[in-house]
């Protein structure tokens, strides 16, 4: 394939035309231009791996007109993975040929936030996928800013999904761990692709008693196996109730919801201990609390965004120790759309990787 | 008063037989015993000034029920400061003489939030005014772990207000300027009894750029004078535009929101800083938020309760500095009915303080 | 026993008369009054384990005069655990019959370093076994701030180290893992009484990789054993060099060094990363180094002494969850001094612990 | 001048050409090319002012040769403020004419610590001045991410001297004020070129109880004016003795110590409290300890470099709101060795300046 990148400029991607409901014909393949870098620290990658995201359902819908700017047509995908085949003239730090994970966004290493490595708050970023064509195509346009080479022996496809899934997970489970002491407790709301991720890194990270939250008996069952030390149907059981009992009364100094509907942002009140957090992460609702009730339980409703680059590096470094693997499922680009609709239905095992090359 | 201890045992106090919105009759001036220590640590304070706060109306009406056991008839009055007249005995401390401020609860010391210095936390507490008796009556009956010596030249009457407005508005301040770097920039919703604490104490422990809401004029000029570099009128101002301007658009790094009405509660995801924080302190509405606008901004709703035993002790220094005073206006105890009824309708100026004995 | 307490009211106790190099005439055993409850918080245990410290070495050699006050004969032992006997009149959270770990220190709960959760900073600190009768007898003064209730099934003998040795391990170790990210370096310096529990803790509570330091070919096997990925010999490998080598030639964000010798010390500059710490835990020696170095490389040396109250909580949350496992050998109080002797020669297999009624 | 720049390539420049102790004879005015951007974030500036600082001194006498590579003849200078006069290719944040400070070193921006913010540990750092060379000329060769633009009316050789003295004494207030709470001491050893400024930072960060140390009487009068709440003459006054007197026997939660001298840095176990920190700033000496006292006083010195580039932003905001004033004296380029030897000498008054264009 690389051969012949002088003469081939031309590649398949899958693009969004207009926001829709309807994920059976959500996104088309489309022929498009190859990427070419064109600042001194442009990288194009190879796309071996893209993660299919409950974000991409999202952005199908027109959730994020109200957040950020999007041109339609445009391609989707933002947990990629591959191998770069061309880079700008000053890019010192990859070459062709590496294998590398790519960091959601492109930042400008400018600005104040980037100086503080707050990468999502970069005031120049750009978001493949969400404000400019991402993975779901052979080749992805990015910078070096946004890249992390692979440790030998890590497959670009297994791991595409910690790009985006995966650190989001971990920098919630970080802020938690750095509140957290021996023997406090931890509740984690939605075992799935993330929630099972933030399981992972929570348990190789602290010294804290799990209780996993899923209406899903193959979550509660996959959480068991994960480090969670106990499981609660929250259909079956009284979720307050069931807390108070585990935790002799005192509540959860950490909750991590990766759900964020109206129900589970609800619980914070009665299952959060005096001082701790409830890190919203999934935001399928709202929340709808009295003042004084963050008042009277001097709780917090922490929002929670993508994590850094650095915590993306940390990732990588847990997948290498072998503290977090991820449970994906294949798909050629050709299945997209397949995929899109059985996640909308909850019919996807583990996490859905698009492989485009 | 004090030679005459052994043999008159009644006081005068002013309690709540029953909730009510009608604050003009809320609280009855009854005569009943006055406290001796029963435990070694026990300390009486005869009670030389109890500030009224808002939570003493919110008490009145039966809001706190739903957070609290209260056994009625209860005396009110939380905010304490006097002359200690008796002790048990094994307290070290003070004797017989010291003027003290109270911390408003009474802690065990011996339970694990106890030992983590978390006074508002401990499993055991006692919160004189809220669950037991409280100061708006001659004396009060309180414990070693909850009095502060005042310093030289500082008049408990002048002072008490501290004892709850104050530490809470230092403590949500002092979260905020943990966060704080110079040059950053601090709002501050609401120029009232805590609000105009808080004011002067992000001044005094930090180099922010700070901006006052209020829409009272009155408010917004004591804020001038008290360190505001910027004041707003929410009633004739649009707040998200106007925090964007003074702010270069980037937002406010901390929001400390001394209202925590409905409206003030919804500027957070316009006026937040991505990664900052919106500190619930005031208590009178809900918050109705769509958890992505949490997650999309990365900020928190960071509930806030009355400040620990330590920072009551830094706060009576900054005080002792110099560094902030409080705007107090001084009634009888006959006079309390006038007070609960004035405060309700905005009419008191600064901060009431009741002089029982 | 407990039958006759009425009664028999002397008890043995080995007691330092006069400070000397001579170990194997240390100390003597003499019978001594019982200790009772003079204060309404006071405990007392009969002392089932009390572990040997390298520190009741230090302190039969005087080397703590210079640091705290001690009045001869003092009866030594800081590392306690056994069953409560008598209590004072005001204690209300374990009773006779509890089986209790002590933390080393009986703390006032008044002032404001106890208010702050510093148990060793407290202003009216005692500290039975270097500055009051400790437990190397058969009974124990303690008061209710001091003893932790252990869980069911935890042998008192087994955990009695845990009092000093633990937690100090733990306090140092916690302090590293708040700095330490996922794929960081971390290196132990000394795998010995401290050491090995520290070098668990740190296993416990982090992902990072754990180099551990030690003369001794079995203390590094143990290391093996107990998480460590890599062991140095510092008598026959450069340790600069190796320590270049692990961390790529960054340096390990923290060093833990339970060591504390000239030699050791000497080490941070050349193995500590930029911003990083070398956490001094054993006092051995001296540190000799030129401030430019300190500067340079913006390393810490920072002091780390016994751990909180909470702290030893947390540390019996770790031995309940099976995280943390120490290695012990028993001896009667009789033995004492071959102990004191066997120590100072290194001779002491994990951790001695005297058995004394 | 800018007209010219495509003819004339020469400028003058103070250069290094051997280590030597003959401060009189230290640096040669050379004629030498004028530097041009080679890379698309290169910066070239012309260079207003350029702080002298102590460490040109320990430059020139060959004292960090062990900590970096220098190549002879060099041209030193680090702290340079001036006008923006040439852009490689993708600079976008500054333009020709801008005036600017320049952060002390030219990061990389890719490498994990640039990612951190920290851009003093970045792993391809290039420090002019120390490393390649400086601004004792005419024109200076930086990148985008070393450049801060100046608020309106802030003259760049007014405030040269903070791109490098100036974040170095923030740095380490900004680490101390952290721990640091109201009423709390604080104790500034040196009121020279560093500790002036560090002493307003102190100031308007914090609400605590300064107590600044210097032998010279005029530097104990400038810290009367800028903050300090009390002053001790170490050469006449014991230090120990009168920080206990001042501290209530407590010592001191901070201590900054600007001299790092055998002597200030022996203060520590007898001046900072428990728990606290004595940050080395200056490295003059060195440290001769016991481990024992750091344990014992469980205290750390923390070894401080340089500030990162936000901090630079945040002291620029701090000069901007007037909390930060400059004592600078003015020289010309040809006057640079009778700073040198005056600076030698304890000569200066303030901090000097030069002005190379």
């Amino acid at each position: 394939m690389r051969n012949s990148t002088v003469i081939l400029r031309a590649m398949e991607a899958a693009r969004l035309h207009e926001y829709t409901e309807d994920m059976e014909h959500a996104l088309s393949i489309d022929e498009v231009d190859r990427p070419e870098p064109s600042r001194s620290n442009h990288v194009v990658v190879e796309v071996k791996g893209a993660g299919w995201c409950q974000t991409d359902n999202h952005v199908i819908e027109g959730m994020w007109t109200e957040y950020v700017d999007q041109d339609l047509p445009m391609t989707l995908g933002h947990e990629n993975a591959g191998e770069v085949v061309e880079v700008g003239g000053e890019v010192h730090t990859v070459e062709e040929g590496d294998t590398v994970i790519c960091h959601p966004v492109m930042t400008c290493g400018q600005c104040r936030q980037c100086r503080l490595g707050e990468d999502m708050y970069c005031e120049n970023v750009q978001f493949p996928g969400l404000t400019t064509d991402g993975g779901f195509a052979e080749y992805l346009l990015t910078n070096e800013r946004a890249v992390i080479p692979l440790p030998d022996g890590v497959d670009p496809v297994d791991i595409a999904p910690h790009a985006d899934a995966g650190i989001t997970a971990y920098h919630a489970v970080k802020k938690a761990t750095r509140e957290l002491n021996p023997g406090d407790h931890a509740v984690v709301i939605g075992v799935g692709g993330l929630g099972h991720i933030g399981l992972q890194c929570l348990d190789a990270m602290s010294a804290v008693e799990i209780t996993a939250l899923d209406v899903k008996e193959d979550a509660r069952d996959l959480a068991d196996g994960l480090g969670a030390h106990h499981t609660v149907d929250p259909s079956s059981e009284d979720v307050p109730d069931t807390i108070a009992d585990i935790t002799d009364g005192a509540g959860a100094e950490q909750v991590i919801d990766f759900v964020g509907a109206d129900e589970t942002t609800g619980y914070a009140p009665d299952i959060v201990a005096p001082g701790g957090d409830h890190h919203v992460v999934g935001y399928g609702g709202h929340i709808h609390e009295p003042s004084q009730s963050l008042v009277d339980g001097e709780f917090a409703y922490r929002g929670t965004l993508v994590g850094k680059y650095t915590e993306l590096q940390e990732l990588v470094k847990l997948v290498e120790r072998g503290d977090v693997t991820l449970h994906t499922t294949r798909y050629g680009l050709d299945d997209i759309n397949t995929v899109a609709e059985k996640l909308e239905h909850g019919e996807i095992e583990g996490r859905a990787v698009i492989m485009p090359s």
